[in-house]
């Protein structure tokens, strides 16, 4: 459970990787599956803020709130560019897990990308297989 | 097998957790790929129609069929452009199970994405794991 | 381990379904996940190299290199935009193994997008499961 405050990028590594550690598996695989169609989940660097901006401003250029090519606008501006994000990005990932790791690089995080503008409460469900 | 009627999102929700059901998993981890380059995977929102009519109109006007750019056209003007829409979607989905069903949320159904203007009868590879 | 020759598709679908063999896996699945955030995976077609360049020039025209809207810049022209393909391809994927081999469909080949201009040595996690 990730509560968002509107549209932005919101690191949880640290809560994967802590929480496969409590697991106790060494070597297996872990599933994050985001059980939203206007949130979705990404892999990307963690080191400059200013990469989250850029991915900001990138979606908001690419698909841009309120284009009047939508027509499922019932929830407002954002609500068919929430979608569209989320198709071009990741509803699932999958992470092989290595001596008791998500098997991230050195620079990767992951974040959940929440497209709405409001805050919303976001659920991701997890699998976590090895030993 | 999804026979496809040409471009279009063709849900198949019901007949994923009917199979989950079938197999008697309680827990464990659903994997789908679509065994082709021209049709792809999504979850989306399957309460509006609307959805999907914004979801082709948005494509059709970021990879235009017939675009000069590509050179790639002996299968006709929707060739590559239905490339391009499969690497901008998935090709797989990997979907934790939960009390015997897929973890889906509230609004979200699976889709086949046929690019391809003309039919095709589309395969997709399935593994389920756990117990 | 993939050494790259600067921004290029790299398909390595020989060696994936080589070392899947090696295993001895005979009904499983299979996980790839790139540990960088400037290149991602990508499952297409393996026919015609015309379809790699197509690749190309979508993806220049749509992010290009040196965008001014990009204030991430301290690598240089290709390093936002390298972010940014990497996020609408696939950094993990999941492919069921059947028969011994992956899942994959006739025209489809595994490979690495390199999004960087200059060479890099890319470092790709693999997990499989099955019996």
């Amino acid at each position: 459970m990730i509560d968002t405050p509107g549209r932005a990028l919101i690191e949880f590594t640290d809560r994967a990787v802590g929480w496969v550690r409590e697991q106790g598996v060494a070597t297996g695989l872990l599933t994050l599956h985001v059980r939203h169609t206007s949130a979705s989940l990404m892999i990307q660097e963690n080191a400059d803020p200013e990469v989250q901006r850029d991915f900001e401003r990138f979606f908001a250029r690419l698909i841009p709130d309120g284009d009047p090519l939508f027509r499922h606008t019932c929830e407002g501006p954002d609500d068919m560019p929430a979608h569209v994000r989320s198709a071009l990005t990741s509803t699932s990932l999958s992470l092989p897990v290595i001596d008791g790791r998500p098997a991230l690089g050195t620079w990767q995080g992951i974040y959940l990308y929440e497209h709405r503008a409001m805050p919303h409460r976001r659920r991701i469900a997890v699998h976590l297989l090895g030993d």
